[in-house]
């Protein structure tokens, strides 16, 4: 048995990590925190959490935290994360952090897309980009896990095997993806209230949201070369789900059952990830609930075109499932512990 | 290990019935039955559904199912259903049957609100409705389980603790219903299209509905005198999850806290029901994907009125889940096995 | 052509007068305030009200706008409507407050629902309810009209012809309510984001919501002796729409065809109230838009009780189109003015 | 006055149509026809419809409705219209086909689409396609109007400025296009049921949807040079509204300034398409229930990408509406009347 604390435990992602973790057989929640809520049981915040009956949120006082866990997720505002991952960090703790503070390996990039320094270089280096279908093995080692970002899951997953085998032209990639409310977080916010919302439809944020630099590291990474992206996020009235359509030219002539087979090969020993047959593309109804991320496939060949169809719940793989399933590689346990789960459909 | 084959496994309750059983560690699912999809596999039909990803939709033929199982649910359309129940039950199969035509006693009340004979009397009457708070006892013993129709789930929850303690007058019992769209069925039908239902509300078939003498049944076995209600269903553009808001005039002098207690103490060893604080409702969003039907209590001392209101997850404590709840007590096992789970939030 | 300023004009009423009179032949809107929006031009705040181009909120000032307009809407927060109504009636203009400041005719009853004391004694006195159906030659000549609020608009029209007839027994009228969301107003509030609101229903309020004192003033002076009634408020997923579901026992041996007759003739000339054939029942969707009422009815002659449903758009019929109305009672024009469309299904 | 026969009233644009033209001050509704529903008031088909109260659908007999009208609208699945839009024409009546069976000038392109082939080349000739930004001279003097269908509406109108000026690179133009249900019809089927639906997300028909040899054909007419493009449709979870975004590589070295200049230049006399600010992108919410195409902009300089997004309600401006502008321009009448209204909002 493991005991966890859960580091900003009030919004979604963080209520989320507590379903998920209810199930789990090997760990044990000791703390949650929550500035807002301090002193407010969780029941009173969730109550779907109910589970949890006896679980008050408190304060993040990080000594005090220290002794009380050796795995800790940090579901914070990036900025206020980077500080306290250092710390915990520092003292040998396993550390999960869901923000983006660990996630940009060159600063740079960081202060400029996210407007502050990063003034822990050190823990910086050492972080592990927590996408296990690329990097399990050093997951499995690491102490700092830079949990991914929701788009960034969902476009990463569809590009690693036309990358790896060079099936497409990196230089015009459009990745236009469509999220459910749940992303914006949970708040007070005009912006995302009901009636704005519902019955809409819009993008936001085309070529300037903060998810940008973390595709085009990881894509460039994977390639071995400099990748640039066009990447427009659209909000879609559900809570959850994040469905991406990927764009890039055909740079290797293969027909459409090679491409489905690179794909189905990549993915084949993947626990969350599952490839459709040839003609299906993935709904974000199907997956809703799971850690799973669904992939569907077009060969256009009328303009040499693939197009790549991916859907993620973005609170699940896109954020607390996929902080778990790294959990699990970390303790050695089966990665599909607690989140071996089905969808709930309709 | 109990094998159990499931009749009816391609509308909202089969699927349901799939998703909740593959947690479940004793059983076996060994077939499963549709004529429209008799052929295709589970995961053609129900694309969440892709742990069974082997298992494939058969006709129904009730001698070569007979010895595939021992534990069989029907979700069959009423009518159907009858014979096949009378089958297997004769064959000493438990049946757990989700349809509505074992829940009425008297053949005569059936032939009314359904419009055709009941051919099966002695099996209808070694019927036990299946109602854990109510039955427990004799669903243990039973062969044959009539699992309660969504909206008397959650009308007769709110009332029992009421009726048991004579707080109300039952003269002019008013039921308000407000149910999800799954409630009807998983077709092709114009009246259930989305753009039919999304942005609107309204009621139907109020006084009509055929859940009124199930109802009615219920609360009159359990006040002891017979008892007649208003009900009157609404339709609520969201997937699942039915609301109850239950009027009566107090009959005994009782006060909020009082009411609350007599509440608390009824529920109080039931795994699947839980009373809210004083002040506090329910909402159907906090139970969807669960077995819970939670409750809250409003004393209107000007108008000397008991409001409750109660919310379930139709397909699950209202259908899918409760049948599981009346296999486990059948198997002996813990009531809560493969039920436990925390509601999707958001 | 008649001046007219719009005191509130950033919310979903306000926004809605907009909507409304943009195409009313008689007005020209001279100025439109706001607080928080003053200086921003009504398209940065409202897209769809592009038609407005040139119109900009200023803050409200009294002594400024005064001279701007013959005729002022007002859609504040209750409390601050007070002051501003009483000016600028006492100034000779004509005042329609879409607040529940000038609703209630009892200043006690305000200050115990309200929590605040009305100051304002003489005008209140002078305000007339700004129910068309029953003050209609009130409104005539009215100077100030208080605008209904939209739960009362849906249940008052639902008993004005059971009440004036005497068809019910008023010991235990049961109201129970469906709302839309934007009845909560446009504000950024974590209880009605859409992640919250979505896919849930619940009940709030009951027996407590502001909206009973009107409703049961109202229904008393229709009947002529004190009348309480039990009032639910429901949150239904959708943007627009009250569904209204009134329980009350029969007083009076009538049949459903009498009962439909009393109806029928009781709204044979009202211009926005529609009596549907008996068994069918409106639904919001069918009235979203439009300044009309529809109503149900079925009298279930088993537990003899009649149940009338009404639907309204608690932004029309219960807020910004009734206003207009008003306006254009007082105004001697064509009440339909501006008025008179058609539902936006689906 | 002009007599006008809608053929095909029952469905959404069947509907849509007869909503838009209930305010035309020039047009007198003289029949409505639907095999389905003949012999039913429009008003039970279509409650919100209650001002047609007399109007009686009746079958689609050509001879008896050739007198009744000089005006025909056509809201007939694609195939049925062919010989009925012929007949009428032939006849010297004015036609204005909602289908898609004269929108494709050539008839192998049409066979190889619709599986079908055109059996009425002189008029399909003589069909102009009934986009007034680009053909209004020629809808003046019209016949036989082929009224253009939702997505390539969308489409088109987002890259006329582009393609006239030159500013793309047509040879790898992506649209990615999402649509609102009411796009599939209104019809009982499973795929548009309520519970399939919502909460869901999905792309569908990649590379081949029916759309793709219109969208094509046009920008090819208007580029001067066989233009291919990329057409993804979604379906989005709301009722109406088509939102696409297109990508296309730009071709000139302009800067957002120039590029937004050009744009608003093109379309400064358009009485329905509006440019937004640079920076600003529509949402469908916005233009919900009216005739009006917004459109936003995005250089993305570091990938050399120009990115246009468009929105239409795709039953107005993307079907009726426009049908209507079409009638207007062809009677010589303001082209905004009837159509000149506020969006639905929230």
């Amino acid at each position: 048995m493991v005991n966890v604390v859960i580091c900003g435990g009030s919004g979604y992602t963080g209520g989320e990590l507590l379903r998920i973790l209810s199930g789990h057989p090997h760990i044990t929640i000791t703390a949650v925190t929550s500035e807002k809520s301090a002193g407010k049981k969780v029941v009173e915040v969730f109550p779907h959490l109910h589970k949890y009956n006896n679980l008050i949120y408190e304060p993040l006082n990080k000594e005090k935290l220290l002794n009380k866990a050796d795995m800790f997720f940090l579901a914070l505002p990036h900025g206020t994360s980077q500080e306290t991952v250092n710390f915990l960090f520092s003292k040998n703790k396993k550390v999960i952090d869901l923000s983006a503070d660990y996630r940009l390996n060159d600063p740079k990039v960081y202060k400029k897309w996210y407007g502050l320094p990063h003034k822990f270089l050190p823990a910086l280096k050492k972080a592990v980009y927590g996408l296990p279908e690329v990097y399990r093995s050093k997951i499995k080692k690491a102490g700092l896990i830079a949990n991914p970002g929701c788009y960034p899951t969902g476009a990463i997953l569809g590009l690693i095997p036309a990358l790896k085998n060079e099936l497409i032209d990196v230089s015009s990639i459009i990745i236009d993806s469509k999220s459910g409310v749940s992303g914006a977080g949970r708040k007070a916010d005009l912006n995302i209230s009901y009636c704005e919302v519902n019955e809409g439809f819009r993008a936001y944020a085309i070529g300037t949201h903060r998810h940008i630099p973390e595709i085009e590291q990881e894509l460039s990474l994977l390639y071995g070369k400099k990748i640039v992206v066009n990447f427009s996020p659209h909000l879609v009235p559900v809570d959850r789900g994040i469905l991406t359509t990927i764009y890039a030219p055909v740079a290797k002539k293969k027909n459409a059952g090679e491409i489905l087979r690179i794909y189905t090969d990549a993915y084949r020993k993947e626990p969350f990830v599952r490839v459709l047959d040839y003609g299906l593309y993935p709904n974000i109804k199907n997956i809703r609930g799971t850690n799973i991320c669904e992939i569907g496939l077009k060969l256009n060949e009328l303009t040499n075109t693939l197009i790549v169809v991916t859907a993620i719940d973005n609170l699940v793989k896109g954020a607390s499932g996929q902080a778990v399933q790294n959990m699990n590689i970390m303790m050695g346990i089966d990665e599909k512990t607690s989140l071996d789960t089905i969808a709930l459909f309709p």
